[in-house]
């Protein structure tokens, strides 16, 4: 029996209509066994966290982590130079080992800012699910597949490996999906084929949907539907669950398509603004009934992986959007970055929450600096001041992966190192 | 002669189109005597810098620093509820010691932050003047002037005390305007009088305009102008610097009112986005020839007084705004950070870039984290990856404020004990 006791703070369980309390959270084999006020018990280890909150883990909904090798390479361009001039060919040079080390390069930003789970799609997976393994942090990892050149008999190969090969890897740290990248890259045959694949072997799927105004126009030309309709006919919201990604352009009868659907929606904001994408529809979509949670799309695009970025981002968009401060409020921001989002990964019964029972994902924030003084509203200062630097703790699965803002499990200077070289590799001449 | 040498980091000057370069800094006596590669100076005190940026402080164009006291107390309310349920109330019972804590404590976050000057409009501004001279920090002082109720004679006396007693203090630190609050709480006859008086003595004004729709239609009713049109008509942009806070709201013509104005705007994008009030015209205002810097906004409000948020929010809204991921690039937005700034707090000749002869104000970035590596363009790096915890050294007039994160002026136990029990005070029962 393994033990861990979290003393003295002050707990933000994020179950809904939970207020914080100050108390105690006592973690046995990976599992929160006790959370509450005052717990005695034994444990192998302690950590006094006076002056901090233990909140869930945050959860990225989309990423492709390796793109943090690609960090600040291609900023200020217009979305096709970014692409084809940049992102593309510096890509088409990735081999396995980039991909490795360019995830536990994303993976430790992760840690570092609070997150300990994330969605990831992306290739070269067994190397991504590899560098999960290793670092201790939770993913669910989908190989992206583009069936515009050929059948995509290959990557549909690698992707069902990547399923029977990894999932439920690390403790059931890892699980998997089936991901399609997106309509305007997925023909109706062959994604209809995935589809119906993911159906009978009830996998989830991972799809980008209407990111762009431009994609909307392709799917218009070719098909006379939106993204939305041409994802709904192919059969895509009836018996499985989806994960989908961006959904910026939806009008009103494309948000009520999604209504019921299982899974939902990973809302970007950061990429959306960078990219000059556009605004979600949030707010139309929660009031739908969809679950939205969120994701900080690529480092290629959103630069960081800070989900504290990604929670200001998302309310500060919907309350521009409809002109009025009361719109997705601190809590309903906090829940998208943690228990929402978890329903997207198809985790929410292990984590998301602080409850007895659940898998130990959380993190400690450190309160005693100046931009979270005074501590007045422990929701807001979190939404708002809070950033990723201000995690002290990250634990995962009852494991501590970073304490006092050091890693646990990774080797910073080796991770730099192999990231920096690289990197250099792949931009060079570009 | 006090001296400082500052080794082997990255230095941005911001001086247009000045590229990063690796090198040193000396100063001597507050002033950055010497920069360049390999400097071969005696220093009483040396700061090895590698894997460091040096880049000028940030300025925060338009604060109410005090407001950290209210920080977390009043998020996701409708403007006005906000105001009248909250504000308005707890600040009636702040005392001057009140505002020296609370001024204090947002000097603080500031400081770590790395931001080096401040604009700031309040009341018992000799408090914030003594918070100022005490921290070390540099700042534009104002009293902001209401006329709703009376001639506002009080608060001119204390104006022009402010002005007569605190300008220059602090070896130059302080600086003084003088701040009627908005055209919606001054009536044409006393603004007139301030902007004559401002006139004949050449003192820079400061005042908010056009920050809400509201303020627009309560203009239009009023005096059937714009709020742009209202303080053109009076004067105010013809023989005075005046700096210009939030302006949101402008039509075409507003910005052709502003054209060859002295002075300029400070933009406050998160409080902007925060409150719901919408995106200020930046592009249009730049292109017109306005200079625009940006500000925080009280944390009130804006929650955070930490700069890189804005930097980040500022591009993220423009490219938002025109559907254009290339508008206001990295390095703009840096610009508009700190000689942008500078220029509307008049203090451009001394401050905002690194030049020899300019006054030493600057920080140092600690590059060794995940989400600033790998290192291939470091303006993308400062504007979409780092945060105000990044910087390790916050350098004012040649003296050292933050060094590897600890303040070297305040005493932060005390001003946390300070803030957290008058803040409770203000706020009990609100």
């Amino acid at each position: 029996m393994k033990t861990l006791l979290i003393k003295d703070c002050m707990i933000l369980t994020m179950v809904e209509g939970e207020k914080p309390f100050l108390g105690d959270i006592w973690i046995v084999d990976g599992r929160i066994a006790k959370i509450g006020s005052s717990i005695e018990e034994e444990a192998d280890r302690v950590i006094l966290a006076k002056n901090m909150v233990a909140m869930p883990g945050l959860i990225n909904a989309h990423n492709h982590a390796s793109m943090s090798l690609l960090r600040a390479f291609s900023d200020d361009l217009k979305l096709m130079d970014w692409l084809d001039k940049k992102m593309l060919p510096a890509e088409a040079r990735m081999t396995r080992e980039d991909v490795y080390w360019g995830t536990t390069l994303g993976i430790a930003e992760m840690i570092a800012s609070g997150t300990t789970a994330f969605a990831d799609m992306y290739v070269h997976m067994d190397a991504v699910a590899q560098a999960v393994l290793d670092s201790g942090i939770r993913a669910s990892l989908t190989r992206g597949m583009v069936f515009l050149e050929d059948d995509g008999g290959r990557r549909m190969a690698e992707a069902l490996d990547l399923i029977d090969n990894w999932t439920g890897a690390g403790d059931g740290r890892i699980t998997t999906m089936l991901g399609p990248h997106a309509p305007y890259t997925c023909p109706p045959k062959p994604l209809q084929g995935v589809i119906e694949l993911a159906c009978k072997r009830q996998i989830p799927l991972h799809i980008h949907l209407a990111e762009t105004v431009e994609e909307g126009e392709k799917i218009r030309a070719k098909y006379n539907q939106t993204p939305t309709e041409y994802l709904h006919e192919l059969g895509m919201f009836h018996d499985t669950h989806v994960l989908l990604a961006h959904v910026v352009h939806l009008n009103e009868s494309d948000v009520a398509l999604l209504r019921g659907m299982r899974g939902g929606v990973a809302h970007n904001p950061v990429s959306n603004l960078k990219l000059g994408c556009g605004i979600a529809p949030v707010r139309e979509l929660i009031e739908a009934g969809v679950t939205v949670g969120m994701g900080t799309d690529g480092a290629g695009s959103a630069t960081t992986l800070d989900m504290f970025a990604e929670i200001k981002a998302a309310t500060w968009m919907q309350k521009l959007k409809h002109g009025d401060p009361t719109v997705l409020p601190a809590e309903a921001a906090l829940r998208m970055a943690t228990i929402e989002s978890a329903k997207l990964l198809a985790i929410d019964h292990e984590v998301g929450t602080l409850e007895a029972g659940k898998r130990a994902d959380l993190i400690l924030i450190d309160l005693d600096k100046p931009h979270l003084q005074p501590v007045l509203d422990i929701p807001a200062l979190l939404a708002y001041s809070a950033t990723g630097a201000d995690v002290d703790t990250t634990i995962v699965n009852g494991e501590i992966l970073m304490h006092q803002r050091q890693f646990q499990t990774l080797h910073w200077e080796e991770v730099k190192r192999e990231a920096t070289a690289r990197a250099r590799r792949l931009v060079e001449g570009l």
